[in-house]
Formats: C-alpha cells, sequence, structure tokens
C-alpha cells in the first residue's frame, strides 16, 4: 500500500502580501517556544534573516504587531508573540482543522481512485 | 480599504508525487475544454513539456488514467479526460467549495485584525 496524504495550505492575503500562512504560524510557534527570533530561526534551519522578513510582514499586514522584539545583543534581544499574534495563531490552525474536516468525505473517495 | 483574499491549495500527495493539485486541476479542465494537451497548455502559458510531464504524473498516480492520448500530427493527436478523470476533478472541485465554506467563520475574524 503506497502512502497517501492530504495537503493543505491556507493562506491570508493583504493586496501582493502573504499576510499569514503555514511558514508565518510555524515561526509564530517557534518564537512562542524559544522567545527570540534568532532562536526560532535556528529551530526551523531558516536564516534569521527570512525569519525576520517573515515576522516584519506579518507586522505590517496586522493592526497591531503580532511580534515584539526587545533590542540589545548581537540578533537583537526577546521576542514575543502578543496577544493578537496569539488569536490569530489560533483562529489559523482552528481554519486548517476545520477545512480538513470539511474535505473528509471527498477525499476518501479520491483517495479510492490513487494507485494502491 | 485594501483588499483581502483568501488563498487555499489542496494537494493530494502518493508517495513523493503531487498526484492532483491547482496546476493539474486547472490543467485538466483545459484538456477538456480544448481537447488536446499542447492547445490546453497554450491556453495557460505552460510549456507543452510540463503539461506533459503533468499528465504523466496523474496517469501514474491513479488506478486508471485520467487523460488519454491519441496519438498523431506534431506533438501528438488529441487528448479527452476519461470518466474517471472527470470524477476526479468533480471531487477536488467539491473539496475546494466545502474547505472554503468550512473557513469562513474563522476567515471573518482573521480579516478584522487585518490593516484596513
Amino acid at each position: 500500500m503506497k502512502e497517501q496524504n492530504l495537503k493543505l495550505q491556507i493562506r491570508i492575503l493583504l493586496e501582493q502580501n502573504i499576510a499569514f500562512g503555514p511558514g508565518k504560524a510555524d515561526l509564530l510557534e517557534a518564537i512562542e517556544k524559544t522567545g527570540s527570533i534568532s532562536q526560532a530561526a535556528k529551530s526551523m534551519n531558516m536564516s534569521y534573516r527570512r525569519a525576520w522578513q517573515l515576522v516584519d510582514t506579518m507586522n505590517q499586514c496586522f493592526e497591531t504587531a503580532l511580534v515584539e522584539t526587545q533590542t540589545g545583543g548581537t540578533h537583537g534581544g526577546g521576542a514575543t508573540v502578543t496577544a493578537l499574534g496569539q488569536k490569530v495563531l489560533q483562529h489559523y490552525r482552528q481554519m486548517e482543522i476545520n477545512a480538513r474536516q470539511a474535505l473528509e468525505h471527498d477525499y476518501q473517495i479520491m483517495s479510492s481512485y490513487l494507485k494502491k
């Protein structure tokens, strides 16, 4: 039996920007866990520059920042996920769960057509 | 008011392959419309080679082919979407509709947090 999988990607767009999506959700969780953008980036095998860009885009797209940074030290000081950041993350994960549930029926049918 | 959008991508994976996804769904529709892989590719600004690869992957991943080709002429003869191809396409589009509906509530909330 070959391995079958359903991959689901949800992105929230604001004009040309991806305000929120799979990578930003994972990064937000990593920042929450590590308390720093550089540590979060490292845990995701992502460059600090790239992580910082993702944080900057999120912060620009929402009414208030999703991540707050404290200055100091190399690569800045600590970083915290704001209350809004936590809400956004929670609704995003809920969207993933709801979408996956809604797909279940048709995915079963699709799945039965795949090579075994 | 800035333009907000919800982008949703569903992919059916079989081992390392994307058996079906957004590009393959559009290609299948274009083949149905034009009756040929080369015309379908042209209408999507896609190379014939790329379109042929996508068709080949689909055909390999499902129990029977989703697209049947007739030989002859440059770039082969006509192509038709099989009954299974039509079923797969229909279930895929249904998955997109169902997922979008399931996301509606949380997307409204997310949306309200975005910069106006």
